[in-house]
């Protein structure tokens, strides 16, 4: 198959028909045309975008390049939850217990991370046991049980979305805003959900740096979604410091547990309960629902979810037994003021560097190592007061990235206060 | 090798250093880098357009992808020939001999042709035993004997100009100015020449369909070309409608030497005689030698040199042995009136329908078939004289490509004019 009509339309800044990217997405599925025409296409699109009525067709050729899951064994509203990562990211691990304790079924698809932003499947990984490579068949069984599934992608879902994302990583064509709206939509509309909640983070720790680009992703991601007949409420988050107080595999999912379970309370966890309850709080909504969320935290209804969950896909163990690295060493502030800042960015690269991220899609991941914030934003320290915790390898590791993490911190005489997360609802 | 910062500088409208490209022209060469990568870059370049300086490090970059024929063994002046193509167009065959009776060197590659407008090897072919793939030692050494040889494109000559020019007619990629010149000039410097003459054709039997266009093009050639070292003479000329009186493999071959021995003096011929006598006195300026082209050609000088040549490159016949079609059939004037145009597109592609070229790369060419025009813009006709001849495999054939050429012919009542085919010299 050649695609060159189609290739140089987009080249010329015409319009497709939504016949033409059904054929882009199908060549893609089943790689009956060369990468490099789609590579050529991808340049051509990042450069002459796409418009919304395209974006929208592009959106669904994708979700229909492969099965769709059909939920309809499942109880309705049936919701999914998409953030576009960022450091210290682990809304998903919280929001899914609680939400399937509300009565919403959710089966969900995630990713692993690359770069500074870690992936819920990373996270997760860390749980002894626990089985991501589920079937479709799987993920609707436990969704039936438990109230909500979480497994990897699977080629069976969306694979033309699959493909072009791994071209456009190669060729420098991420970065494109109809590209990512429809690589995100595609894989919740072939999941079978209805309504989606999506998480637009916005700052240093995330794709998007500032509030301009980030809400305006945010709206597309609203327009196309409605568009292609989703229920959409979309959040765009502060990801300038890292979200809640962990950053590490393990380390998050254990801070997840905690919020779950309301054993840490401390202010940066606090920050990420709260941001969990409000997304909550939207998911109900929008599905219809009423807003039963902070009652099923506080209960224990949601960790008792958390944990069926994690039996019925394969733990063998609690967070309880998650790893642990073999030394943590504390950063402590060099002078007495308020926080003022806590850089995402450079917390999210000394995770990688200590060996908790991925710098190439090779790279091995170790679940045990991190950093755990303990002065955020809003908080008074003395000299000698602790900053963070580096949880790594060896003493040695640990207290070099502590000390290289000093300049993270941005301090000052002037009181600060503790913003909330959440900035925006569309 | 990952492009990925090279590529992300041409998407993003920066500036390439001479390096860069060296690094994008040897992984085009050696084909380290995936072909998805090269085909990003190539869209992102011809929607963000190389400048003048980043073309000249392109073009020395593709020509230094391989090896530089060395002609230190043969007699200055080193020249050159191109020509971007047309309907007829069979300069090469005049020009080469017209000129190395002359006393010029010429070493020329030449390319197959694809569409409408035939290649010069293609024609070449029509002769009996000659031989074209020839390695670098072949072509010096005959041009050391005979004063210019001519092969096929060898992958030991810029061979990432031909990743690149592949890469570019699969993804939409080809009509991009810079691209153009790089690829041509690529070829020239590393054939060893020093001088070239340069012929943008222009109408709808050539690439560039109008003026401007191919006075951009031209002008870029000569600016990169100098920019290069190279001394450089860029025509524009005609290609509305043919260029002399046949189109075909084996007839253009024929007419070529019509010209050289002085048998055909019709004016469809004589108009391209004239171009050819153009284009060689301006070689020979550029080149500084006295201008005796005329005289060369009216002396035999000139076609004894193409037969000096033929034999040299293995023809075991002259061209009275061409292959001849086994029907030809006359289309004749419908009316009274003054030829006001021959469309050179129609002409072209009826030329390809009989199997005198190819519609994709892979296809067979019948050297015997074409057209010959004999009532050109400038004649007054009468009705049921003849118009052109079609040469066909079989009568039937002939008969319907001739019937079907009419509107390629246009009339008008008031007396027209044969305008020479040089439009331009830069």
């Amino acid at each position: 198959m050649t695609l060159l009509p189609i290739i140089a339309r987009r080249r010329d800044g015409g319009r497709h028909s939504a016949d033409e990217l059904r054929t882009l997405a199908q060549a893609a599925a089943e790689g009956s045309a060369p990468d490099y025409q789609i590579a050529a296409w991808l340049m051509a699109a990042y450069l002459k975008p796409l418009d919304e009525a395209e974006t929208a067709d592009l959106t669904l050729a994708l979700a229909d390049s492969g099965e769709r899951l059909d939920l309809s064994s499942l109880p309705k509203p049936w919701v999914d939850k998409h953030s576009t990562g960022g450091v210290g990211d682990k809304t998903t691990l919280v929001l899914l217990p609680l939400l399937a304790a509300c009565g919403l079924t959710m089966v969900k698809m995630s990713g692993r991370g690359l770069g500074i932003t870690g992936g819920t499947l990373d996270k997760l990984a860390s749980l002894p046991g626990l089985r991501l490579d589920l079937s479709p068949e799987e993920l609707l069984e436990i969704a039936g049980r438990v109230g909500f599934a979480l497994g990897g992608q699977t080629a069976r879902l969306a694979p033309a979305d699959g493909a072009l994302y791994a071209l456009r990583d190669a060729t420098g064509t991420v970065a494109s805003i109809p590209l990512i709206v429809a690589s995100i939509l595609s894989k919740k509309i072939a999941g079978g959900a209805e309504t989606v909640v999506l998480d637009v983070k916005c700052g240093s720790g995330a794709f998007m740096r500032t509030l301009p680009e980030a809400r305006e992703l945010a709206h597309w991601l609203q327009r196309i979604g409605e568009r292609c007949g989703l229920r959409v409420r979309c959040a765009v988050t502060d990801m300038r410091i890292p979200l809640g107080a962990a950053v590490g595999n393990a380390l998050e999912v254990k801070e997840a547990w905690d919020v779950l379970s309301g054993a840490d309370m401390t202010p940066p966890v606090g920050r990420f309960r709260d941001l969990c309850l409000a997304l909550a709080g939207h998911a109900l909504e929008a599905a219809g629902l009423e807003n039963r969320a902070r009652e099923v935290l506080v209960s224990g209804a949601a960790a008792e979810r958390f944990l069926a969950w994690s039996r019925a896909q394969g733990a063998t163990a609690g967070p309880e037994a998650l790893p642990r690295a073999g030394a943590v060493r504390t950063l402590v502030s060099p002078r007495h003021g308020w926080v003022a800042g806590v850089d995402a960015e450079r917390v999210g690269q000394a995770v990688v560097d200590l060996g908790g991220g991925r710098k190439t899609k090779a790279d091995e991941i170790d679940p045990s190592v991190g950093v755990v914030v303990r002065a955020a934003p809003g908080t008074f320290v003395r000299f000698g007061d602790p900053l963070l915790d580096v949880h790594a390898r060896d003493r040695a590791t640990a207290m070099a990235v502590a000390t290289a993490l000093l300049p993270a911190y941005a301090f000052s005489d002037e009181k600060t206060v503790a913003r909330p997360a959440l900035l925006e609802v569309l």
